[in-house]
């Protein structure tokens, strides 16, 4: 039972841009293991430049733009490494690539944490929140998850958003609602 | 759709004792409404001291025990009202009531907010501590919700600890299973 902090991670490809993308950190002693699937962007971009950036915000609609073609968040500049993190991140850590694991299907990179930053207090625990990142878990897997599997977690999940959301959360969650019902209509299931 | 986050409150009762308690925060403007359910201690002693702290831990074995006959947290002293926030607070809201609305089953508490005060930064989101608040309200509800409803429910929750929790937020969990498993047995169902 590894403990899993679900970040938005910024990776730098071979001609120095960046890629942002959501991925679940391993902890692993005071290290910290990305393990991306294959093939990715995030995986690509690790094997051109062993670091990255791990951000966590306090804004849902990150999450679920990430997985809906909005991925055009502010950067900012780290401290120790040349990757960007999200300009507006509660808190971030700053990885260095120190062991790589190959594997087919998720290679495991092994990070020591070379810088952490604070930036702004956390707000508190919300559901709608949370009920997003779930969403985004579940929108994550439509290519390989039965409608009649999805449909009816994410109607539960969508009480909870409509119980305890504030505006970005309702975004954020409306995002993801179409995301699914574009996904299946072009299936036409 | 209000903005709800989900906090530990402390109230004092008529005699000065501290009650700690899970409470969600209705955003309001810039205020936060309390709606305590009738009859509890929370709103039996917001109408004996109308203040109260909301804390935000980052330990999810708060809110489980809260539930689950653990509520002697380490206290701290707050900086405007006489009730005590969690010691181990991220972050933590001094509330005034400054408003009642009657209500026979939520009374609403309109509170402004005196002080905020920030203790440590958020460690990112972590799926399993979102299962563990679920799994709360699961079990703040097992008196009023049939058996058939809740346990696929917690076992839904369950895998989504089983592969992302670390150890506080495994015991937090299992607190809540053996509630759950306790109340059954108790009610022969």
């Amino acid at each position: 039972m590894p403990l899993i902090r679900e970040a938005i991670l910024t990776t730098l490809d071979e001609n120095g841009a960046p890629h942002v993308a959501p991925l679940g950190l391993i902890a692993e002693g005071e290290d910290m293991v990305l393990a991306p699937f294959h093939p990715s962007a995030t995986l690509r971009n690790l094997r051109a430049n062993p670091f990255a950036a791990a951000s966590f915000p306090d804004d849902a609609r990150v999450f679920a733009g990430c997985l809906t073609g909005r991925r055009d968040w502010p950067l900012a500049p780290c401290e120790t490494i040349a990757a960007p993190r999200l300009a507006d991140a509660m808190t971030h850590l700053e990885l260095v690539v120190v062991e790589t694991r190959e594997d087919a299907t998720r290679p495991r990179f092994r990070c020591r944490v070379a810088h952490r930053g604070a930036h702004k207090p956390a707000p508190g625990f919300n559901r709608a929140f949370a009920a997003v990142i779930e969403g985004a878990v579940l929108i994550s897997r439509l290519h390989m998850t039965p409608r009649a599997e999805i449909e009816p977690e994410l109607a539960r999940l969508a009480i909870i958003v409509e119980k305890t959301a504030g505006e970005a959360e309702g975004e954020a969650w409306g995002w993801l609602a179409e995301a699914a019902r574009a996904y299946w209509r072009g299936k036409g299931a």
